[in-house]
């Protein structure tokens, strides 16, 4: 096996285990906050597992917040519309009974779209790369050495947790083997795994990775070939087992996924469709009289994929249960199949791009973290059928939830009390998923019903009902994460989670005002409407300003500033945000400028052609002595002039004259909702969790040395006349006012 | 001077001199086209003449017609509104008098922006790369050799042009030497170039290029080091100069550029503004009472470009004429007249970008073609002032407008008579841009007006008005190109370009009936709104369906299918367009598909959820018979789920029950307007330039021996029985209806 190198030992903040898409999720965050990173994947080269996947509308969103929003969304087929397929009552004739937008309309910017699962995993390599050599991950910023690549074939071997150390922050408790595998044991057969994670070896095989992925190949060959044999060992602080339904780190923890296999087999078909049913290009779910039922998902390409059920095809398992027998199915048996089911139609093929066969497991993990030093995201925690296009968003949207608060307590910015509400927040979540999974299995599954009699089929009526429920839940848009020490709102934090305690002291607990954003809900996802920046009319989608950089955000909605009242309210708000114990201040370490851990943005519903960003007090529009003032901070409500009104005062159910805050976490959730000027609970909320950087390390910042005079003072003499004023005619220029600046 | 590889020698079908955005442009199109080209500059390395520019609307839809308008959209300032500032009329004081939208709303779904001329270079050479490995430019499709690339450092030396040759379509009658320059030599000292093509040495100068530009920096170093000094003959048939305003291949056509300086001196300062000035991150046109002007114009990266007007520098010339004396321009000095003229607001800067001065002159081209051999575009043959933002984007304009006709006429597909066009409608333009530019200069370097008795000053209302239709001249949207060959609107062709000569045979004339789409002009580019795809329901702005891909396109808006009479006459139109003698057959060469030249695309306005792809005649819905039925070929104008209804019909002023048909040429500009199933007028106005490729070069084509049965005569048996229905209910399997498919 090759000789072991005893010197090679590395020290990492977090180890990531498995490079699908929630472990690039992960490494993703990670490369955003400039946190030391690595990610091993004992594949020696990408598989393709089920090819494609549907994207919901949050997924998006979240892309969106990386800036590679727009790539998938150019490149992928949009879905608009479900076509519902079924025996017509009197003719027993296969009909369309009705059709249903794909997407709720007005969720979300963003529509739910079909992309191959390979170009979402590029997208992710090259925000990774991109962002760990901006931000200097591995190294110093800038540099190649900074950056944080995905590690192909490499095996975890061995984990030893020392649980002395958990609560240890500068402790790296976690020591793992790493064996770096040879090219050949590297290199998987063609496989499709199945979504229960059995596997079937697919019939054809036809990479559509685009070109930019052959130095990538060439890379990873030469480094296998580099290392092959070599074993190592890692020290951590964080793990992330993101290794798939069969996850080694999963074993290593003893932990388990509960939860059934079903009865139900179907078989999956990527093919370019030959027919005359007119509704190929739609999302369809067809369910014939007694041959079963396909759904149809339009893909890029000219692609489509067929889910088609299987039915002739059981055999006892020799305990009683049910397995399918693999060899009664090919790609001939599942179109014969999906032939039988859409008749009158004809469907046939010429090219046919991957397929695959499954059994419905539907399971979820028992726990999702070790001493919150080891997390279980993605298939490694939750099983499910495909149909729903939920795995791989689901997946990535775990990864999502941990990335920023693993970031944020390795720097030392959050405690970590904030780690346990990641299994409180994404366990419950699975085990929505799976509840909902089960039921949608069962209607798509089942015969359809011959009249209001047949009370063992399925109604049609009931399964719109259930689709049209469902695709809220499939959208992304409807996770609302419970009570805890980062979502402050009423009720039982354990009910609303997985029963996790996430709490902390009941005292400090800090609660919302959620009547005064009757729009917001406290636990969800911001919504977004087009607001204009003040100093430029441009219009910017809200969740546009909410780039996943790993900060807070305190938003103002501030009202109408030209109320003398709401104006004087503002300025006392400015005033507190702007003070040396500001919690803005405290949070930030030294040097670093004071919205970078928790960043301040406003909107105002005055009109945007009676203000200007210098009617607010000067902490909402940052000043920075070489940039000038920050014009990208101040936002009205109001129209523009090409894409409309976005009316968010309206739409977020916001009063347009007193207005109200909103704390956001780094993820877009809404933590807290509170009067425009209630800095005290604001401050009671954020001392719930962060940590003062003062305090912190014994370290001393500036701030308890500097001036007097709050956030402003310090900045170079030279440009106060400038900045002194908040409207030049009225403005007396201060010593050197105009010479101040370089190059003059 | 190196040595002389005498059997250095190639043939291509066009050669670029210039690798500005206008060579980028043409080079963009004939990647786009297959056709061999080369493209050199004599520039060893990029340089940032005026480093940034506003990119107009017009231009945004030509990128997205390539593919990258995405991207210039992402990555550039958007500007929204212009603020226009005067000496208040009671206090003197300078104060906000209007603001209009600096885009006129609904003109175009793209508004003005502004982004560095390095970044568009970097799109344009990304698509050229993509685009010309694909279609196999310079080799096999697919391979790195079939790349075009720019050639760095090579100098033109000589030009012959074989004049018997000039009629011959496949001789090569340009004969240019070619030397490629040491790396000395191509070096140029850091210039800052004039828009009338005077230069100064510019103060600073820091490359805001992104990192993608590393390997070609480093390749182009390698490349002119390996072929330094070396001399070498290529054979063209067409030659494009878009070498500059001191353009060598100019002089050696002896053109001239006729036109005058003026007195307007103008400084230009990119630095990060440190201000209390209000409207910094708007377009403001600021006119002080007697200190000049100022014109504002935010860019990316925080970066403000202004252009400031000078008025203390003249000097005689020695000839009568006045220069300005360049020793007295500095970065100190702009600043101090930005500073005069935007009292009593201040401005500094501690960041310079980059900075430059000019004196406006304005001057065109006396011919832009030689015998359609070798054309002049860009700065070649029009200069102007900078401010409007016009330069770079007639430039490519120019480019964008004569790319498609080589390509067309290189590849045979039509005649040269096209290619007079070029001069007649580009000329036409640079003519209306001097006269824009003009009128528009003289209004902005005035003093303004003291009161309504000041005849000498500058009305404040009179800029307004001029500020305000000149955004209509700006957005490049009103471009209206006259009667030819190519457009068939009535009147005199000579009136309505430059005076060329570019009708065919006026017996043969094909005239447009305006009235059936009344907010459609012929001569103007075609307007978009929102339709949806029949077959997925999924919108489209109309445009997005206009890919720049050298195709003609027919637009059927075949109205109200649901009416029997209109079906009737949409069932007549496909089978004429459908028929083995259709225009459409006979403009395309053997083996390609039948809308591989001429394409089809077809818009209705019945309800879309009454109707199917299958309502439509065959050949609007191409068959292939491994891909099954093309499903993005029929429209529809109906409400979508998520993004309104775009009322097409409405917005084109279409009748939406009879409908009518359009021409588009390759550019989207209006050849036609016509009834719906006028067959007979598009057929004519085709046949008035483009080729029979059953006659061509002597060369039969299959149709003239293939089956009498139409377009579709000659697919496969096995899947006729799929192709004959219309609709599955009422299909009857054909032979082998369902066995034909491969994989089955």
């Amino acid at each position: 096996m090759g000789f072991v190198q005893r010197n090679a030992d590395s020290h990492v903040d977090v180890l990531i285990v498995g490079a699908g898409p929630a472990g690039l999720m992960m490494a993703n965050w990670m490369s955003r906050c400039g946190v030391k990173t690595r990610i091993v994947d004992k594949r020696g080269t990408k598989i393709f597992n089920g090819q494609a996947d549907g994207l919901q509308c949050r997924t998006l969103e979240i892309f969106d917040s990386f800036s590679f929003g727009h790539r998938a969304w150019i490149e992928s087929n949009h879905m608009l519309e479900i076509c519902l397929w079924n025996p017509d009552p009197k003719t027993g004739v296969l009909a369309r009974g009705d059709r249903i937008p794909d997407t709720i309309p007005n969720i979300s910017r963003f529509q739910q779209v079909v992309l191959h699962q390979g170009r979402i995993e590029r997208f992710f390599l090259d925000a990774i790369r991109e962002n760990s050599i901006e931000t200097g991950c591995n190294g110093e910023p800038g540099t190649k050495e900074a950056e944080i690549k995905v590690e192909h074939g490499v095996l975890p071997t061995s984990f030893q947790f020392e649980e002395s150390a958990a609560d240890d922050e500068d402790a790296y408790p976690l020591t793992v083997q790493l064996r770096h595998l040879t090219e050949e044991e590297a290199t998987p057969t063609q496989k499709a795994t199945l979504a229960n994670g059995q596997s079937i070896v697919d019939g054809l095989f036809r990479s559509n990775l685009s070109a930019d992925d052959t130095q990538d190949v060439i890379n990873l060959s030469n480094s296998i070939a580099d290392k092959a044999g070599r074993t190592e060992t890692v020290k951590a602080k964080y793990m992330l087992g993101a290794d798939g339904a069969h996850s080694w780190v999963r074993q290593q923890l003893g932990f388990k996924l509960e939860g059934e296999s079903t009865d139900y087999i179907w078989g999956v078909l990527d093919i370019i469709p030959i027919t005359d049913f007119p509704d190929i290009r739609m999302r369809c779910a067809i369910h014939s009289e007694s041959s079963g039922s396909v759904m149809v998902i339009p893909r890029e390409n000219k692609l489509v994929r067929l889910y088609i059920q299987l039915t002739t095809t059981n055999v006892e398992d020799g305990s009683g249960g049910k397995k399918f027998d693999r060899s009664t199915i090919t790609p001939e048996t599942i179109i014969a199949s999906a032939q039988r089911i859409m008749q009158p139609y004809k469907i046939e093929y010429r090219y046919l791009d991957w397929w695959t066969a499954y059994q419905i497991g539907q399971r979820v993990g028992n726990s999702f973290s070790l001493h919150e030093r080891v997390f279980l995201a993605g298939d490694a925690v939750h099983t499910h059928s495909p149909k729903a296009g939920q795995g791989m968003n689901v997946s990535m949207q775990d990864a999502y939830n941990l990335g920023w608060k693993v970031a944020s307590v390795v720097k030392g910015q959050a405690n970590c009390s904030i780690l346990k509400t990641y299994q409180s927040e994404r366990r419950r979540i699975a085990q929505d998923l799976i509840e909902f999974d089960h039921r949608f299995s069962r209607l798509f599954s089942g015969r359809p019903a011959k009249d209001v009699m047949d009370e063992e089929g399925i109604s049609m009526d009931v399964f719109k009902d259930a689709f049209e429920k469902g695709n809220m839940f499939a959208s992304g848009i409807a996770v609302d994460y419970g009570a805890s020490v980062i979502v402050a709102k009423s009720g039982s934090a354990k009910d609303q989670g997985d029963g996790t305690e996430v709490l902390g002291d009941e005292k400090l607990r800090v609660v919302s005002s959620d009547g005064l954003a009757t729009g917001l809900e406290v636990g969800k996802r911001m919504p977004s409407f087009k607001v204009l920046n003040q100093a430029d009319a441009r219009p910017w989608h809200f969740q546009e300003l909410l780039k996943s950089n790993g900060t807070w955000r305190v938003v103002v909605f501030a009202g109408d500033i030209r109320d003398a009242a709401q104006k004087r309210r503002l300025d006392r708000l400015g005033e507190k945000l702007g003070g040396e114990d500001s919690f803005l201040r405290l949070c930030t370490p030294s040097g670093a400028r004071y919205d970078s851990v928790i960043g301040l943005l406003s909107c105002h519903s005055a009109p945007r052609q009676e203000t200007t960003i210098f009617d607010f007090p000067e902490v909402f529009r940052p000043w920075d002595e070489n940039d000038g003032w920050d014009y990208w901070k101040v936002h009205v409500d109001d129209q523009s002039y090409h894409e409309g009104h976005g009316q968010a005062y309206k739409n977020y159910g916001i009063n347009p004259t007193r207005g109200c805050s909103v704390i956001l976490r780094p993820d877009q959730y809404i933590s807290w909702i509170g009067e425009m000027d209630d800095y005290k609970s604001m401050d009671s909320f954020f001392r719930g969790f962060m940590v003062d950087q003062r305090t912190k390390g014994g370290a001393k910042t500036a701030i308890a040395e500097g001036s007097k005079k709050g956030l402003f003072a310090g900045t170079t003499a030279g440009t106060n006349g400038l900045r002194g004023a908040a409207n030049g005619v009225e403005m007396t220029a201060g010593d050197g006012a105009t010479q101040g600046a370089g190059g003059m």
